[in-house]
C-alpha cells in the first residue's frame, strides 16, 4: 500500500484535480460531462482499464457495481483522494485498504430513497391484492373470484432506518400501513417509524409484520439477519421484501421456510449471488417474485447520480466538505438527515 | 305490474316489515342476522327462490349481482317497498319496472371506496414497476435489468368522479401522482380531482394521461365511453386500468390497441361479459392484466355491507329517510359527499 503517497487526507488540494470516471456498460459519458470537464482534467475508463487510469487519479467516480474492481486496481491508486460510488449500498466496493487509507468515500444517498420506496409499496400491493396469483389463474384461463387483504392497516417491519428505510416508512404511512423499523437502537418516538426495535432481536419482533421490508446496509451485523430463526417467528400469512442486499437473508433457509408455509410470499430484487444463478430455486417458485436488482433504477437515475457528483466535484475543488459520506467502518452513510416528516 | 297493491310509497308502514334475504353463494347468513332478525320477519332464498319469496316481502337484500333475477321475479313483488344492493354498481340491478315503481333502491355506496383506490395503486405501481414483465422474464429464467419509472408525476386520468373516484383520487395524489377527473361536468376547482374535464369528450383529453382508470357506473352516458377513438388519442406508453364495468370499453377496440401497441397495457378487473369467455383473446395477452371482478373484495366486506344494511333497516323500521338511496333515472347513488379533503 502507497498511503505514504498520499500528500493530505484534504481534498482540495489541486486547483484542477485529475478525475477517472469508471463508465457504466458501455454506456456515453455522463450527461453533464462538459460541467465536469470544466473542473477537472478527466480519464474515462472500463472497468478493465482502471488499473492503469488510477496512478494519477485524484478522484474517482465508480458507476458501477463490480465487486473487487477497484480493490484490484488498488495498488496502482497513488494519489488518490477521493471516491464516490454511484449506489447507494457500498458493500461491494469497502476493503480493507481503501478502509485504513485517507480516502474520502460518498455515495448515492437519497436518489434512490423516493424509487425504492415506491417499489416497496407496489411489492406490498401486489401481494395484499394478488396480483401475482391472478396473473397465475390467467394463464391458465381460470377465472377464479378470492377476497383480497385491505392494505391499510396491515403491519410493516422496515428492517434499515437510514434514507430509504425512512422514504419507504414516509410513503408506506401515508397510505395506511402501521410501520415500525428495526435498527442498531432501540426507541420509541422516531419520528419516521414511531416504534424502531433492535435488529439484533428481530427473531422477538418478525412475528409482528404482515411485511417484512429489508432495506438495510449490508454488514458484519446486518448479514444473515434473516435467518431460519426469524423465518420461524414470521406469520404464515406474511411476506418478505428483499431491496436491501442478497446476503441480508439465509437464502437456503428462505427457500425452505416458502416450500413449508412459514411465510407465504417473497418478493427478493437482491440475492447473495448475482445474477441469480440459472439453477437457483428461487426461479421456479411461484411464491417468488424475483426482478434484477433495478428496484432503485427509475428512468434518469443516472442524471440524478451525475448531478449529485458534480455538486460534491465543486466542493472537491473548492476544498469544502464532501456530501454524502460514508462511514467506512460501519459501511454506510454518516449521517442520515431526518426530514420533518 | 302490480304498483297499486304497494300502498306507499314511504317505506316504515309496518312496525315489523317482512324481509327477503339473498343468500350469497350458498354462504351463510349476515354475520348480524340476529339483529337483524329483531327488526324483521327474514326469509332467507337463493337467487332461484326469489320468485317464491317476493309476494310478502315489503324489503330486499340482494347480495348477488345476478343480472336479471329482480327483473324475472318482478311480478311476484306485490308489496315491495325496498331494495337493497349489496354493490356499488347497480346497473344489472335496475330494469324499467323498477325504475317506474315506488321502491326504493339503495346500494353499498362507500364500502368499497377504499379496497378499490388501493387495488388500483396497486395496478398503477405493477405497471410502472414492471412486476409483471419481471415475472415474465423469471418464468423463463432470465436475468434481466430494466429501468423503472418513476410513479410520482405520474399522470392519473379517472373517469368517474363518485365515491370511489374520489377515494382513488385522494390516495394516488398522497402517493405523488398528478390527478385529474372526467365526469359530466367540467370544472377545475374540485376539492379532489382539481380539474374534472368532460368524460363526453375523453378523446380530447386522454392523451394527458399516464394512467387512465375507468370508475364511473355504467349508464347509457358512460357505456362504450373507452371507444377507439379515445384509444387512439391515449399515447403509446399508457395503461388503462378498468375497475368500473366491462361495457365500459369497447372491448374488440381494446384489443386491437393493444395489438398494435398503440397503448402498452390493460390491467382489467370488470368485462362485458362475466365470467370472462374462455375464448376472449384478454386471457392470452400478456399486456392485459386479468383479474376475476374482486378488486373491491376484501377479506370482511360482506360484514361491512351487512352493518350499512342493518343501519337501513333501522331507519325503514323507523320510517326515516334511507342512506345511500340510488338514482333509478341516473343510475348510480343520488348524492355523493365530499369529504373534507
Amino acid at each position: 500500500m502507497e498511503t505514504a503517497k498520499r500528500t493530505s487526507p484534504h481534498p482540495g488540494q489541486s486547483p484542477r484535480p485529475r478525475l477517472v470516471i469508471q463508465t457504466i456498460d458501455g454506456a456515453p459519458k455522463p450527461y453533464n460531462a462538459a460541467a465536469i470537464e470544466d473542473l477537472a482534467d478527466v480519464v474515462y475508463t472500463t472497468p478493465d482499464g482502471l488499473g492503469t487510469a488510477l496512478p494519477d487519479a485524484d478522484a474517482l467516480l465508480l458507476w458501477t457495481r463490480f465487486a473487487g474492481v477497484l480493490q484490484r486496481a488498488w495498488p496502482a491508486a497513488h494519489r488518490l483522494q477521493w471516491v464516490h460510488v454511484a449506489a447507494a449500498g457500498v458493500d461491494s466496493v469497502l476493503f480493507d485498504g481503501l478502509r485504513d487509507a485517507p480516502v474520502s468515500v460518498t455515495n448515492a444517498h437519497g436518489v434512490y430513497d423516493a424509487p425504492i420506496a415506491e417499489f416497496v409499496l407496489g411489492a406490498v400491493l401486489a401481494h395484499d391484492k394478488q396480483l401475482h396469483v391472478s396473473k397465475g389463474f390467467q394463464r391458465v384461463g381460470e377465472w377464479r373470484r378470492r377476497e383480497l387483504t385491505r392494505t391499510a392497516g396491515q403491519r410493516v417491519l422496515i428492517v434499515g432506518t437510514g434514507g430509504i428505510g425512512r422514504a419507504t416508512a414516509r410513503l408506506l404511512s401515508a397510505v395506511g400501513l402501521e410501520v415500525r423499523g428495526a435498527g442498531r437502537t432501540e426507541r420509541d418516538d422516531d419520528p419516521d417509524f414511531g416504534t424502531v426495535v433492535p435488529s439484533s432481536e428481530l427473531a422477538e419482533h418478525a412475528g409482528w409484520a404482515d411485511h417484512l421490508v429489508l432495506i438495510a446496509p449490508l454488514t458484519p451485523d446486518t448479514r444473515g439477519v434473516v435467518d431460519a430463526r426469524v423465518l420461524a417467528a414470521m406469520k404464515p400469512s406474511a411476506h418478505l421484501i428483499n431491496v436491501g442486499r442478497g446476503a441480508l437473508v439465509d437464502e437456503p433457509a428462505l427457500v425452505q421456510a416458502l416450500q413449508t408455509d412459514q411465510i407465504a410470499a417473497a418478493s427478493l430484487d437482491v440475492f447473495a449471488t448475482e445474477p441469480l444463478p440459472e439453477e437457483h430455486p428461487f426461479w421456479r417458485m411461484d411464491s417468488v417474485h424475483v426482478s434484477a436488482h433495478m428496484c432503485g433504477d427509475v428512468t434518469g437515475w443516472q442524471d440524478a447520480v451525475a448531478d449529485q457528483f458534480l455538486e460534491n466535484l465543486h466542493r472537491f475543488v473548492e476544498g469544502r466538505e464532501l456530501r454524502n459520506p460514508v462511514d467506512k467502518e460501519r459501511g454506510y452513510a454518516q449521517k442520515v438527515p431526518v426530514p420533518a416528516s
